[in-house]
């Protein structure tokens, strides 16, 4: 397939080099900053576009990979009115494309701009307004993963927010650890294997059912003596006692 | 050396297993509950016993390995003026030991019944309020792990709080993701690679520098979304704002 590639982050980067090493064409990248399309365009073998009206025609599918509030007014501007249009975003829904032959391409990983990233095991979840585009997105999607779903809008979204609880705000909590620890002058690395093996538990189990610590134990005295520890950090406690609630409520 | 443990619970057969496989002789369990002393002193070739007055004295080392709670009554009860003994806990003061000869030996880790752990990358805490009982622990730690480290209380404490936020907290959240994940009759497995980097990446960076997401990228829009979709569960909405405010508050 022909693709043009339109965004130049972090998702276009890994998602042009899965698809190029898959054996697909990127025939044009676009930005509107020359420069970030010149950079990613040159690791696939593209063109670069810093204007919409260079954009050629004759690509076979236009995958749109920007900021979400981004990608209305870039859909808005393409006139294609018989292509296949993509957006990359887990909670945008897939009308704001506004055209004829639509669809979303959406894989579920947290990307970085070094880091290569292998697609086998990342899950793409798909969608489109008509079943021959849907059966070109999932023919695709396959190229690059063995976990290829199909989700509507809604449940997209649903997805996307709980990636967000478990990606980014577990982040977080690693970062707010760093913090913690930091402040006795302790290194990072003392809590790393802790974190690895979180992360192979909730492979094997259902986290629900793996839940540890003095929340799920109703170990008062431990929680006060960690709420005491906080004091000079409100903002912790607050996080520290709204979690803990909420391991007791989902018990 | 001979070794008695009190205690039978996840932290108790964990490090039993791994002072036996380092060699070293666990000759007693005790547990009120005669049952867990003689399950787990099955496993370790040991007396089982549950009462403290069959305690023998004449170990080398005895580890109070039980709820935080419990441990200054069953320190109070044993009669050994001279001898080690140390307990576990992350968040309990070495003190309360009330004895001459005491110290502390605290693994760092996520322990469960089943799954036997490698010590060999577990962070081991030690502490003793005497020089030549810490040579001891020390000795003892290395046997088992690479990462022996020398904390007082209120650093122990830091530790096991920043592993509260990075372990069990993170395990809740991915236990929400498991929840928004079933309301939309979506398979948990879907968003067990995300998990996987998103820990994998925590291996190699300070996670403060690589956090992702719509909070520190501050897409408002994104936010708005999520929150309308959270809109039924005001406890995981209030989660939400919650933790994206301090992402915006800790860049």
């Amino acid at each position: 397939m022909k693709i043009i590639l339109l965004g130049s982050g972090r998702v276009a980067t890994q998602l042009g080099l899965a698809l190029q090493n898959a054996g697909e064409e990127i025939v044009q990248v676009y930005s509107p900053t020359q420069a970030h399309a010149a950079d990613l365009a040159k690791k696939l073998n593209a063109a670069a576009i810093s204007s919409i009206s260079a954009l050629r025609k004759d690509a076979d599918l236009y995958i749109i990979s920007v900021k979400d509030d981004a990608i209305a007014s870039i859909a808005k501007n393409l006139d294609l009115p018989n292509k296949l249009i993509v957006h990359t975003s887990g909670s945008t829904p897939m009308d704001v494309l506004a055209s004829a032959n639509i669809g979303v391409f959406y894989p579920l990983q947290t990307f970085s701009f070094e880091k290569e990233v292998d697609f086998k095991d990342v899950p793409i979840a798909i969608e489109s307004n008509n079943p021959e585009s849907l059966n070109v997105l999932s023919g695709l999607a396959q190229q690059l993963s063995s976990r290829v779903i199909k989700l509507d809008s809604k449940q997209r979204m649903t997805l996307h927010v709980a990636a967000v609880f478990a990606c980014n705000f577990s982040n977080h909590l690693f970062a707010i650890a760093q913090h913690l620890l930091e402040s006795q002058q302790l290194d990072f690395d003392l809590i790393r294997p802790l974190i690895a093996e979180t992360a192979a538990k909730a492979q094997q189990h259902l986290p629900a059912t793996v839940q540890t610590g003095p929340a799920i134990r109703k170990d008062e005295i431990t929680l006060q003596k960690h709420l005491d520890l906080l004091k000079n950090e409100p903002h912790l406690q607050e996080i520290y006692r709204l979690l803990s609630q909420s391991i007791v409520n989902l018990r």
